[in-house]
């Protein structure tokens, strides 16, 4: 009888395609999530700081940060998805919809797009695409993911592969711009820079100069905060027999820092519309300090705005070294040692 | 003149039987103190949660965690009772009553139930029935709690021991159903289970398998946010000079940890009603990684009420060490030595 | 091109005497920032505790912290007025006005007063008047902080020095009563103490008694809540390269744990009403523990108020080091190794 009670996650023959999760904890967030995600990675940007900021570009108050709802949102489906994941691989077509404010209640469901076992049959590949929702039933996240998931038994038998076809990008015609929004109250000045839309060019770098240093105390935190449940963060004494030898920082942990310290450079970069790909290409631990550096890849306008446009960026988070070096990926497709995280997104931003 | 202005506590000499203490520092507690449980413990029982599903039980709001209140109650206490206690030895009689919601100002009062000098003249065991109110003066938590407290002076004469009966457990028609709760509307999947409690029987054990690390910033950062001021949590300097060594973690942050943890197993227990015994078995210090395992005691079902029942159930906390091996009390009635907490309580659950 | 959006601060040689700044990223405080405060430094104050407390001083609800509003203020001052300083060298005509509550937007602006190279031509002194406001334009904070900033270029001209005249401490004529305050209700049991304005005596000294041990987590986690980008606290990886070998904490975190700490012994001084001066004498670093004591230097009637009273209260902090041996300036002037804040300040209390 002992264990029957508990949830031990699904393994990859669980999945299949087009199976269905309404994933549980629905979860009411509040000016107290804005804290804390200031208290936790230091953000600045105006419009998440102040209801007069966000009043004055006609929003009801200041709405909660883009990557906090990304963070509540996929803590939900780790119960269901990725409790018994040996890798997070991948990100497509992420788009935020909705802003969400104190008071909102999320939730999230999720489809199986695809699955394909390794070569090894100890694992397997899973497709999701996971949807987060207001108590209206607004979208306010949209994404695919794929993770590496363990089987419970490697002789378990499996469908035949399907590998659902995702965007390489988010287009520009695609991203959604917040209703209400009108820009011509935008102050500059209170939002700490006068860089706009024009003002950035592709190919364009900027060291955001700053360090934070992560501990264990803080990222976990955090990830307790948005209930998500993956073990390798929490649990030092288990943490001890894994390869790392020790805890392992929340990615999402990792994005977060590197937006807030991206306020240097892009501070008007007020909302963070959608994510083309991104990859944690390294661990974080505690006691490690997360720098970063941006390149602006793209820019677009947006079809029936003249106040405000699209950057689309690539920030480079790296542990222990100032980027003003700007670690990346070599020509030999290697990445320079100390990063550990290599985000593409669009960001909007006034014109 | 000095000192003279400082509050020292009072020791075992000061107390008398029927002694009333109004305790200092109400507290009106907000959304932080729900989002900070959160964050300190992980906690995902989903009527804490969310505001939709409270609603959808015939609740305003999500109410704060009961464990919350427990610590907000016990803290303001301390300055009266238990600044110059050894030990804390007991609780019983423990009933939760009104829900508490982010607004409610909460109080508390004591009254001195018995005394009883140690043999070695150097303490004695202090009992006081502790009641927490809202600023309806409703009652929130009520309990007997002992407590060992230091004599200022082991020659002081003493009254003749006073030791008050207390009940062996909470029965089960003594327990509160909070008003207005209606259970129609409880959501399995939301909830997370659909275990409810016609499906858990009287011996069954279950592992809550995950474990969580305590760090000395976290069980510091919850101790202050609840006011306790007991000193052994917060001064690593004087820590050095005690037995342990070191700073102790606040028992309340154990037990709020292990209930976290229980949620997967009992995550349809959705109100903590009463607690019928506990005892802090060992010291808790940062660094340690929290385990817990439940087993089911008693099931009762409540006058009045055919949508909800009582479940007794024990917990037990054991650190560095994971809870499949079931960790507690051997035949020669020792604890394992990594069992932490024993703790005995009741349940509220869907029927 | 690279850097070109990145801000770098303002050097020494940047300042003019008359130049008037608004700084960046206005931010409404909430409920959340109280409990913040409250975790950060177990401040038990029953004003800023208790809704229910508060209008029984004819308040609307708690009020938050008045060091809270401190630190907010003075990190808006950070990007454009210390982020190249080499030290806080002091604080004058420091007053607090409005209250400020949950909702409150807080934005900051600076005069430059006076400007002085250092005689080593690599850094000088800059004296800004800053003010604090709310939403509705009204002061919630003024003061005046010199810091010595350095060049970037030793063999840039300068202008003539210009030092301002500062009083050398803040009148008890000058200081502020927020509107509406009606003290009859004022409540000495639920605030903690009996000891009034008519109980203190200038020269008594008093012992706060408890240390609160700061951990690295601590003091990053408040230094980001309010938005402080001063480099040396936050990045262990730079800190490793300076005098110090480590991050250090901010000097406000002291500060906070000081006056919470200054409970025990003045827990009816309600509001900080002014600092007369302070000095950071010393660095705090992750793992010290913060111990304190205060000298009643002076106690002043109120013009208009026999409800209230002033005390002026100097408060010495020491690390590793409990204050009942009383660490302070020695005959030398030169202070106890222990000490790392010294602060003269004006408290308002009942009479």
């Amino acid at each position: 009888m002992s264990k029957s009670k508990t949830e031990a996650g699904n393994f990859f023959e669980d999945f299949k395609v087009g199976q269905e999760f309404a994933h549980a904890t629905p979860r009411t967030l509040t000016e107290a999530d804005a804290a804390l995600n200031t208290a936790l990675f230091g953000s600045r940007f105006a419009v998440n700081s102040s209801d007069v900021f966000a009043r004055a570009i006609g929003l009801p108050r200041a709405p909660l940060d883009d990557l906090l709802v990304f963070h509540v949102v996929i803590a939900k489906t780790v119960p269901d998805i990725s409790y018994n994941a040996v890798a997070n691989l991948g990100y497509a077509e992420f788009r935020w919809g909705a802003l969400v404010y104190p008071g909102d209640t999320l939730s999230a469901r999720s489809t199986v797009l695809g699955l394909r076992e390794n070569s090894n049959r100890q694992s397997g590949v899973v497709w999701v695409r996971s949807i987060g929702t207001n108590q209206r039933g607004e979208m306010v996240l949209d994404y695919v993911r794929w993770v590496m998931v363990n089987k419970r038994a490697a002789e378990a038998p499996v469908a035949a592969p399907v590998v659902p076809k995702t965007a390489a990008a988010v287009a520009p015609a695609d991203l959604l711009v917040p209703a209400g929004l009108t820009l011509e109250g935008y102050d500059d000045g209170a939002a700490g820079s006068s860089d706009r839309w024009e003002d950035y060019e592709p190919g364009e770098r900027i060291d955001h100069v700053s360090g934070i240093t992560v501990e264990d105390s803080d990222h976990m935190f955090s990830t307790r905060l948005y209930q998500n449940t993956a073990r390798a963060h929490f649990d030092a004494y288990a943490g001890k027999n894994t390869r790392f030898g020790r805890r392992l920082a929340y990615g999402g942990h990792v994005i977060s820092l590197a937006r807030a310290l991206s306020f240097n450079g892009l501070a008007n970069g007020f909302r963070v519309a959608a994510i083309n790909g991104g990859s944690h290409v390294g661990p974080t631990f505690g006691g490690d300090t997360i720098y970063a550096w941006s390149e602006i890849l793209e820019k677009a306008p947006l079809t029936g705005r003249d106040d405000t446009g699209a950057l689309r960026v690539r920030t480079i988070a790296a542990k222990d070294c100032p980027c003003d070096s700007w670690p990346g990926k070599g020509a030999d497709g290697k990445y320079h040692p100390a990063v550990v995280l290599d985000l593409d997104y669009w960001l909007l931003i006034p014109r």
